[in-house]
């Protein structure tokens, strides 16, 4: 039988790539009948996480599919829902990347109610690369470079 | 920082709960421009699938919300996407509990293509006991002692 | 400014198409905080009713989108809600062609609740035929056929 | 058998509703398999524009419900889907009143590509008034108002 186990453990890491952040506001299509976000919005929260990441390093992910084509597929994703986001609220993304090698990237994420900066979830996902009629290739270089450059302080 | 690491382990278990299947066609609203299901659609698969499992085993969910104000709200989730599932193949959603406390349990999921049994992702979801405002409280006897049970084979 | 009327005006038609008719279940993730089906998801069961009269009639919207580069982009919509649908619910989607034409094809529909037949909601949906491309085209002739086609009685 | 109409005149009116703008960028998740945004996400964003005007008139949506247990459920909703918006466009939501009733509303929208001003797609949301319990009311006096109220001017 299969067995999961995620350690959520603090690990120090000198090599550190930024935080990127961006905003959204709960719609009213995100909760469901418990009074409270739906929780497999949290993963499109994450993609617009990394998409507005991408964007803080100087390039799009529409771009990188349609002039590269490089897609980022999701290859596992984790999340812990501790508290829960509500309608109307302000939500922070805070995400970045992990992990980036020549086949394959990871992003972490933290999903934070502005107001307070309460911590309302996390999560991971990994992706690998690939073009569009689904084979495997490597990162294109120039987007690569611009993920792991560090840019100007953002909020 | 934070680092997490997910173990496919296959573990032997003595005492085994039992897989609930249920099928879902695949919708041109869960497709996105990649041309294959948007990752977030197999979370609602795995809702999908624990729903009928629960229903395999004598109850309907929604009763136990409103029967015995007992929710179970998603604390974490763990997807593996292996081969993208595609617009109107029909998809059968294996479930099966893994664990279950007093005041949690665990789902454990396998997303198949049926025309050919092709595991296209597996993943798992742990989840709470939550009364509507909110307060922990434990899995109503009645109703957990239903997913104990062993039923008739299902399909 | 402007100003739009619709009349939902009863209409006899010597020449009538047959109503199709599938089922859903009403997910968790379709709710709202309100306890009802959000009303975007009845677009998604309008498309699901189509789909399935195609798929009476003889063929797979998929097959025509690949095989004859032929989509059926909708150009309007109109619904009328008039009693919610709820989780859990199992809906019969009830659908069919209301004017089939070389280049555009209009369908109607109706939501009801199974268990009473209760109608919950109706509408209609208008579409070109486009390619791939975006390029407006005719109806590919087989697949116009088919749909104008009477078929054996179906639930 | 049912037949809808829909009548798009230009209405001379001397009594306007104001306007008010909200902008929206393209989710990965909002896309389809055709390449553009699945057709029922238009009404989620008109869900946004309706919010955002009233925020704009001086209240929250989520407030009315809390507060005055008061719902504005969709009866009636018309689209008309003319170009079709991408992934990562910035869409500008334009949504003002059209008619304010005691116990029903009528909201009108545009969306429009921002990069080029360019019309996306229009329509219509009919509401009427009902509380948690599902009894329709009258629109809470106070909130009616703020509506009706002209405010600043607004981007």
């Amino acid at each position: 039988m299969q067995q999961c186990t995620t350690k959520f453990t603090m690990k120090s890491n000198t090599e550190e790539f930024q935080w990127s952040e961006t905003r959204v506001r709960v719609r009213y299509a995100e909760t469901d009948q418990a009074g409270m976000v739906y929780h497999s919005n949290y993963l499109i929260w994450f993609e617009i996480g990394r998409v507005e990441l991408c964007r803080d390093h100087g390039f799009n992910y529409r771009d990188m599919e349609i002039e590269a084509d490089a897609y980022l597929p999701v290859t596992e994703a984790r999340l812990r829902y501790r508290i829960p986001a509500k309608y109307d609220d302000v939500i922070v993304i805070r995400t970045r990347a992990a992990d980036i090698r020549s086949r394959a990237i990871t992003f972490l994420y933290e999903v934070r109610r502005e107001a307070d900066a309460t911590l309302l979830a996390e999560g991971e996902t990994q992706h690998i690369v690939m073009n569009r009629a689904g084979r495997a290739r490597s990162f294109p270089t120039e987007y690569a470079e611009k993920l792991k450059a560090r840019v100007a302080a953002n909020q």
